[in-house]
């Protein structure tokens, strides 16, 4: 059976006016020509309705690590599916590819990060993260030991407790769980340095750590939550040596560690995982998403110590906790050909070099006048436009400035994600040198373009 | 590239010591002996690693509404990702499954429920459902419009918020969203009729929920909650009238009705949606996942009224919800199939039929001793067994009495889920007859063999 997608522009916008958007303007949505359609992929590229072929700049979002179309994964998935399309792992039930995706998981995580709960989506993973934290002090005789410790800018997700770790402007006008969750400062230098040394700024956000724990009590906080560079806040590199020492002192006051790796797991910084590689943290829980499944399937994982998992599953209590689609078969199998294809074709390793190229070549556009920060690392980066750079004066919300200047890419050729007054570009991790050099170079374009009319 | 899947017993077992089941003893699982792998599904059955084809009496889990291995399905997902592996329907980005899915939705769901919006899980779904009328009456300037009214025995799935709208048994030991949820009382005659007439209790009921709304305040009561038959807090069939009666009372208090119809919806009563067809209500949300692509693919819908997506996208607001895998272009794609595949065999009319068959050949076993209640609708049913009959005396939870009944009929060849003193089955809507007939025979054996014994 063909399903005879419509795949005309009109006939995709036609029926789009049934679908709601995430994260979007749904007014500015009604608006012809608002909406983009994407009809297909192939490797490092999209073709839009209009069949227009575009850098995916965006890696889908943050998440086609290996690449569209490749067929490993697709094989991988589609055999999955007709030797046993959909099983559960509740209850007393497992089945090949989850145990197997569990096991990978636990041998690449590192330290005792040993045993793996899935879900299907990084707010999922997140979520789940901190309740099962809860249960676990729970189970310790610890029940006031529940706050959680989240940062200005971070990213978590979008279920009532995940956006309540999310950045307070992310929801705004929109509610989320209370009393629970308090915000760290944001560890931006750039723009929250204020006139410190980077050192002194260092000092001020474990100082900032330090006053919360003492006025909340570190009795009363179950777990710090950090992306190890924040992602949808901006991408935000903090100094050197802050994971660290934020881990140090949670440590010392039994504050539970959990490690988004959603965006920065599975190749985009050059590792597998970027806590302990690249941070030298070692964390108590990592919860993974995006890149595990290269996209290809929604799968997400929330991967704890065995001695978190040793307490919840002790003898006397239920683990009452997980969704049907909790280790998907399909979602495992997708999940293991993919990480088969990162270890065959050394994607990592590649991205040490290639991920280089591209931060090269971005960071290069910083001496454009309309560009204030390019920050970020490898193929995770962000520009931050500014109205003047000597004080860093950002551009007015209604000016629009981030989203005219992907307005100006995609015209060019890529896709990038506008955030405000910062253009935000997580591409897959396989595009050839000419397309790395080609997004620094339409990027430049781009700028310039708006820079003339802004 | 194969994946080369260790399908032994012994050899998933070993690589399942990493997995963390989902609502599950986990210390009883550590045991030998204690978990069950299974390897392959065809149509109605599923095979474990030991060889057995046993019949699929829980559909995955309420879910693999069309049967396993159905090519139509596989063929969709499969085309789709060497189409358009993935993108989002992120900000201004739509593809066409997502689309097409959509106003697919849009046609089979009842009135004006006419706008999509995508996630991966009931939880998500049932959690948005509130995130988004948080943010309507918000909109609307009524932000003590808060509360969300459930009821005992709910399920609603296990994100932070999610479980809070469960029945409180569920989260013993565990914490949920605190101060948001009052649950109403459990709509289940047999056990909390109190020598009431059937009528008597319903109007206590009724007198419930007016006399909560009293309490709390219309205005402060965003949305009332409920799955049309309660199914994993055991199949509870509400008094005749009961959702009518109850939908009136939110209408004339401007609560809204979300009715989750992750388990009713896509076939399994009889129809793609039951709120309306069977029970002749008109919800201002409906939330669905499960049936929505057989389980093939994690799809999850909230699918709004037209009158909140004019809120909601009215101008000076912006929409701060959505995942990732929003409307995955393999699960879209799936959710067509299965659709397809349910409209061109007529599965939702052959259920009406062949669902009452089963319904009939389980509600024969109400003449055994220790069936307590048979209970449900066409391919949702429940058993509750009890010590007495005459008084319903339960069996303790340690006798583990619906446990024993599940292993004794998987030994004889069918899937069946135990909830304490339940057994709840929920098979594919695909059994020929003979199958249908078998599983009221092999029940009825087993739980001879059990009676027997305790």
């Amino acid at each position: 059976m063909s399903l005879d997608l419509d795949v005309s522009t009109d006939g995709v916008l036609t029926a789009d006016t049934h679908l709601v958007q995430s994260w979007a303007n749904l007014h500015a949505l009604k608006q012809d020509g608002a909406r983009t359609v994407i009809v297909a992929a192939d490797g490092a590229f999209v073709f839009d309705s209009e069949g227009n072929r575009l850098i995916d700049g965006i890696g889908g979002l943050w998440c086609v690590n290996a690449g569209h179309r490749r067929r490993e994964i697709i094989d991988a998935i589609t055999t999955q599916l007709e030797t046993l399309d959909f099983y559960s792992t509740f209850y007393n039930f497992t089945h090949p590819p989850a145990a197997a995706l569990a096991a990978k998981l636990a041998e690449l995580a590192p330290g005792p990060l040993n045993k793996v709960h899935f879900s299907s989506s990084g707010s999922d993973a997140n979520d789940g993260a901190v309740r099962i934290l809860h249960h676990y002090f729970n189970r310790l005789g610890r029940p006031a030991k529940k706050k959680v410790l989240s940062r200005h800018g971070a990213y978590h997700g979008s279920t009532h407790l995940a956006i309540a770790m999310t950045t307070p402007g992310y929801s705004e006008g929109w509610d989320r769980a209370e009393g629970l969750v308090h915000h760290l400062r944001c560890p931006h230098y750039w723009r929250e340095g204020d006139g410190m040394s980077e050192a002194e700024f260092l000092d001020a956000l474990l100082d900032d750590l330090r006053d919360t724990i003492e006025r909340i009590g570190a009795e009363n906080i179950a777990c710090y939550i950090a992306e190890p560079i924040m992602g949808a806040g901006g991408v935000i590199v903090p100094p050197e040596g802050y994971h660290r020492a934020m881990a140090a002192i949670c440590r010392d006051n039994e504050i539970k560690y959990i490690a988004d790796e959603v965006v920065t797991a599975f190749g985009r910084l050059g590792h597998f995982f970027a806590s302990e590689a690249v941070f030298g943290v070692q964390p108590d829980i990592i919860t993974v998403a995006k890149g595990v499944t290269s996209g290809y399937q929604p799968l997400a994982a929330t991967i704890l110590s065995d001695e978190i998992h040793e307490v919840v599953s002790s003898p006397g209590g239920m683990f009452f906790h997980g969704m049907t689609y909790s280790g998907h078969p399909a979602g495992a199998a997708a999940g293991l050909a993919n990480i088969g294809l990162m270890e065959s074709e050394r994607i990592p390793e590649r991205v040490r070099t290639s991920g280089r190229r591209f931060e090269a070549g971005l960071r290069a556009l910083g001496d454009l006048d309309m560009v204030g920060e390019v920050r970020g690392s490898h193929f995770m980066m962000g520009i931050e436009f500014v109205r003047d750079k000597a004080d860093k004066t950002p551009f007015a919300p209604e000016e629009l400035v981030g989203l005219k200047v992907a307005q100006a890419a995609q015209k060019r050729g890529l896709v990038a994600r506008p955030l405000g007054n910062i253009l935000i570009l997580s591409p897959t991790l396989v595009m050839d040198d000419a397309t790395i050099d080609r997004c620094a170079g339409i990027l430049r374009e781009s700028i310039a373009e708006v820079a003339a009319h802004v």
